[in-house]
């Protein structure tokens, strides 16, 4: 007989998720890490919202610092390598070979990401072990490299790519 | 010149993210969506988080009683029909060949789901034109025909399954 949390873990490692690489410019400079519970909340006025534990250095900084803007990159599956960095704390970060480069007002941009969208912390909820932080966006980069990329996906402790389904059927918008 | 909203619509097409049904009980009856915002916001205590707009069905009734109870089942790859048929309004819901059944307790059961997790609400946090909504998960079920299927993916606007990546590496769980 497994425990509660046993079964919720065990739980979410057959779920699914997009892959994203969450930063948080601070005063010090940039704190990133790889998240894959960033969710479309609202699409007018645009809103997203994702997790991050509270031990974590970006739910410190997030902490420490009203106001502060967050960027949020979706990976594609040639991005790989910088998903693991990200997720590994002793992970080399925000290197060029990874494709970082700094913007002329300071923001981060990542070459390959899928998507790139910005914004400041609306709010942030506290959950459990965790902060629930809203982003009311105000930027989507208008162009990204890696738009027509396929999205890298997290399921059972790995990274997956996607597979068309025998039936590929395209449908309504689910929703969230 | 595209509106931010076209842009952030745009953006998260590109985004990927497992696909669950959200089943509310209410004294009226279940009420159900195809909802692929579900994310674990907190492995202990157990919650997870989702979003749905405030215009829909589900959101009047998690408007409307506090204390209800909420299922989220996690879908497969075999389960595209149901996952279609919730994200119409006018698409059959709770039927057998579906593979629901009420459980004797009153609790909706779906056959075939990878996961499925369920407890009250915890709070409703408003966000744009949606609500985000937070369940204290306190019961998740210990079998699952589904468990050993391929989840279920969205993005841009189709169903998709999972592709191992040319080099499938297990790493370390991410953030979120």
């Amino acid at each position: 007989m497994s425990t509660l949390v046993e079964r919720f873990r065990s739980g979410f490692r057959r779920h699914a998720a997009g892959v994203t690489i969450v930063v948080v410019v601070t005063d010090d400079g940039p704190v990133g890490a790889t998240v894959s519970s960033v969710a479309s909340v609202s699409a007018d006025p645009p809103m997203l919202a994702f997790s991050v534990t509270r031990t974590g250095t970006t739910a410190a900084a997030l902490a420490a610092g009203k106001g502060d803007r967050v960027a949020v990159f979706t990976l594609t599956t040639d991005q790989v390598a910088v998903a693991a960095a990200f997720a590994e704390s002793a992970g080399e970060r925000f290197t060029p070979a990874q494709g970082w480069s700094t913007r002329a007002d300071g923001a981060p941009a990542l070459a390959g990401a899928a998507a790139t969208l910005r914004g400041p912390v609306a709010q942030l909820v506290p959950a459990g072990g965790s902060w629930l932080v809203l982003v009311a966006v105000d930027e989507v980069d208008e162009v990204d490299a890696g738009a027509a990329g396929v999205p890298l996906v997290y399921h059972d402790r790995a990274y997956w790519g996607l597979d068309a389904l025998p039936v590929a059927t395209a449908l309504r918008a689910v929703e969230g």
